[in-house]
This record gives C-alpha cells, structure tokens and sequence, in this order.
C-alpha cells in the first residue's frame, strides 16, 4: 500500500461544509486512474481545518467510492488524545492505513513526537506512514529520530518533506535516511516538484498533491521513475513547470484548488477561510496553462 | 481593560479533561491578588489543545470566579468560522474581550490574516486584542499590517511578542509600531523575560505568563515600570533570571505548569500529552529556586 503512486484529493470545502459531491467524484476519478493508494485528509485534504464527524465523513466517503484502491487517512492533530480518537474514526471507517503528521502550536521536542507515536501506534490495527513535513508541523525530524519511531509496531512507511535537486545528492539523501530504518519501511517523496528526483533516487513510493488532480500524468512520471527510466521521469516532470513555480510562490494547496475550480472539479470557494485560491493575473495565467494538453 | 497587568493563567488539565477546581483556585488567586485583567485560553491556557465546549466552560468558569476583574478569552482557530463561533461563545459567557492569533497550517499571507481579522471583527460586540504570536503561529506582522487591522471595528490593542534587549532599542521598537496605530489602541508586551524592557519603554500593558501563576511579582514589576521608576522594574525581573533561562529552554508554558504541580495548584501531569512537564534535574532545580522567597 505505501509504494507507488498514493494520490492525495483535496476535500473541496466552503464555510457551509463538506462538497461531498466534489469529494466523490475526485476518489472515483482516482480509483479509475489505478493509483496504488488514495491518501485521504493529508494537507492537501485540509485535515487541519476539519472537525472529528467531518473527518469521519470523509474517510467513509473515499472508502466507499475508491474501489480497491487502498484508502490512508490522515490523522494528525494537537492532541495525542485527538489522534487516537481520529485512528479509531479512521479504521472503523474501513481506512486500510494512516498517516500521522506531528501537528504542532507548541514547539516539540523530540521525546514528545516519539511518546506521541508510541502511544499512537500502541493501540493501532493499521499500518502508519510518519508524516514529516516541517512546512506546516513546524517541528523537524533527525534521522535517528526517525529510526526510532522506525521500530515501534505498525510504522511501515516515512513521507518526506523532499529531496536535494541533484541526482547524487537526492540518492545520498535517501541512503542516508535508509541506513536507519528496518528494511520493510518504504520511503515516499512528496514536494511534488522534486518528486521525479526522488522517485529516481530511490523513493518507493510518491505522496502527491498533484496525483490528486492529476494521476493520469503523476502515474506516467512515478512509472518511468520506478521502472528506471529516470530520464523520462525528469521530462515528464519538466512538463509541468509552471505550475512547480505556482506551487512556489502559493504552496501546492491553494494552486490545486485552485486548479480545480478551473477544471469544474470543485466549486469555488472551494478552501476553508481564511485560506484563499489564486486571483487576478496568477488565476489566469494558471487557467492558460491548464487549458494545454500537458496535463491529463 | 488593555492596560496594565494582564494575567494569564493555566488550564490544568489531562488525558481525562480540565481540572476544574485547579483552574477556578488560580482565577480566584488572580482576582484576589488584584491583576488588571484575566486572559484565559491565551497560549498559556492551551486554547489550541481545547475543544469548542470545553473553550467555552473555560471563559464561564472564569467569569464566574474573576470577580469585578475583566476576563479576556483566546478565541484563535484555524478557521474563521471556528474563530466566529469561538468568539460568540465567549461573548455569551461573559467575556469583556477577546484575543485572536492567526493560526496556521497552512502559511498565512498578508490579505488572508487582514480577511480573517476583517471577518471576525464585522460581527464581534466586545474589543479585540491582536495576538502576535509568531513562535507558535508562524505568521509574522509586519508594522504596516498592524496599522491596516488596527482600523477596523473593536481593535484595541496589540499583543506583541517582544522588545530588543536595550531600552534605546526597545524604545524605537515601540514607537515604530506605534506610529502605525490609532492613539486609543494599546501596546501590550508579551515575552516575559523582557516584559520590564517593554513596559519601561511605553508598552501600557503586560500580557503575562508569569502574572498568571505568581500575580503579586508581576504587579510589583508592571507597578514600578509603570510609575516611572524603570531600575526598579529591571531589578525585579532580574531576580527571576533562573525562570527566564529554563524559558527560554523549555518553552514559558512547560515551566510554568510545571511549577505549579510543584507549588500544588496543580496536579501532575497538568499538560495535555504529547507535551511534558520538565523532568529530572530541571524539574529538581525549579523545585530548588521556588522555595526560595523570591516569588509571590
């Protein structure tokens, strides 16, 4: 489950609730894509943004209508209390894994985030991804750290924040991180615009955003990587440019919804306020581009 | 009620829930001592770990035991609507104000912290105090977003996270931000190392962690700042250095719940996990300077 293409959907969303139409139709646009895995209430899922019953709602939802595509459910919160309660809400849901980020507003420590893990993992049926992405926890993991929650039951996979834009770099990135882990553990990249580099480099597996909107050209670009065509991988990805330098400038999040309002995929407003999607000349240079053939 | 010694207190707390009788004995011990103001579910108050019902019995808990003191209540979410529904329950508890922080997950830009602001404050009846809080937000305001939020309705004061360690600097410090600002709003210091630094260049108000656990010390620091004699203020500051420096270390919250399992207002643990107390030698060395007369 935690290798090749995981594809993260957005929940398209207003001050109303849950477009659970929209939410719909983006897992079965998955499910009939044949992504590996549909990850559910990752970041680009809004997870942060929802309340228990909402998350509950979804998990069902994307189980429901996702197939036999493994659905991963995010339960990152505050609260180690808050996320016990949220793997319980997840696995009766049906999720098949979870994916736990660890969501700060006070600075962590490292003795913190493994208790966390522990006690999560503790009481866990599921196999667990760590969520590692200091862009929005705002707490960052050494490698050791990592091989520690490695051991504990249930860890079966780590999403990393990224990797070095250098062929050499990015491979030494993973060996170095690998070197700590059980070898079951598979690695997956995410930061969709270095993704190639990673899956290249070694990752098993990608965590994408834009596999969210998009699996038809992320399953062609995790399959020339993973099957060794690395050059292919690059070009594919090379594509898509223009909106690497939107994901820049916005954050992958709000150019996806972005993106999907312009495809009628979701109605706009389609983020929880205060968060916004692009305006103006961005907006438009966006719908230019995705009126293109590069993306399927 | 922006002026002056405003005190934050803990909302003790477990695995279980709140500790009411804990976080009633410290609003009392507060109001008795005289502070200016009481800030409840401040990032001391750990507003972000709380549930909506449980935010709200909080601000009524308060209410009821504060006295003819004014009670201010953290009303900060990640999303608006959270923050309007938080702030309606705080009015209808008794609330004389409230405090807002743009919480993020996702990083915040300018135009969507001024929309939130915009938003809350369109349907709000009591004053606002804006949190600048970027150690746990991660959005940090510029001077000039200040003055743009600072026009709109019920804005009454700011609370900043600092001031330079200089009193020329700190000096500056304020009066940039204050040239930004409308002369009826307040300026209220955060950061309680160098809270003494803050009032005594012109901050009128102290919103303070340590007030919250040890009211008589704040009041003498704030009294004596704010009556011109600005040694006086530092000296006093001074002889919490020890304090300051495991601050600095750990994190003003850990510390301060910590001494208050020591001091026995509180029960241990007090933190809702993951986050821990202090352990082990620190824990030892606060217990060790805590005897000593220095605090009230």
């Amino acid at each position: 489950m935690f290798a090749g293409l995981s594809a993260f959907p957005l929940t398209p969303m207003n001050e109303s609730g849950i477009d659970e139409a929209a939410f719909v139709r983006l897992v079965e646009r998955l499910a009939g894509a044949g992504v590996d895995s549909i990850g559910v209430l990752g970041s680009t899922g809004n997870y942060a943004y929802l309340t228990r019953a909402e998350r509950a709602r979804i998990v069902q939802l994307a189980v429901q209508h996702a197939g036999t595509v493994p659905v991963i459910a995010g339960i990152g919160a505050l609260r180690t209390r808050a996320v016990q309660e949220l793997a319980e809400d997840a696995q009766q849901a049906g999720a098949a894994g979870v994916l736990l980020a660890p969501v700060s507003y006070q600075k962590l420590s490292d003795d913190e985030v493994f208790g966390l893990y522990r006690d999560v993992t503790g009481t866990l049926s599921v196999p667990l991804c760590v969520y590692d992405n200091p862009g929005t926890t705002h707490f960052t993991f050494s490698d050791e750290l990592h091989g520690r929650i490695a051991g504990l039951p249930q860890v079966a996979s780590i999403k990393i924040p990224g990797v070095p834009d250098d062929a050499e770099a990015a491979r030494a990135r993973i060996e170095r991180l690998r070197a700590q882990l059980p070898p079951h553990l598979t690695i997956g990249v995410s930061g969709d615009a270095l993704a190639a580099r990673g899956l290249n480099a070694g990752c098993e597996a990608w965590y994408s955003v834009t596999g969210g909107l998009f699996p038809q050209t992320a399953l062609a670009i995790t399959r020339a990587a993973r099957s060794g065509d690395a050059h292919r991988a690059l070009q594919l990805s090379g594509r898509l440019q223009p909106m690497w330098e939107l994901f820049r400038q916005y954050g992958s999040l709000r150019v996806t919804a972005t993106a999907a309002e312009l495809l009628g995929l979701a109605e706009a407003p389609s983020l929880p306020l205060p968060l916004k999607t692009l305006a103006g000349s961005d907006r438009q240079r966006l719908a230019e581009w995705l009126a293109e053939p590069a993306l399927t």
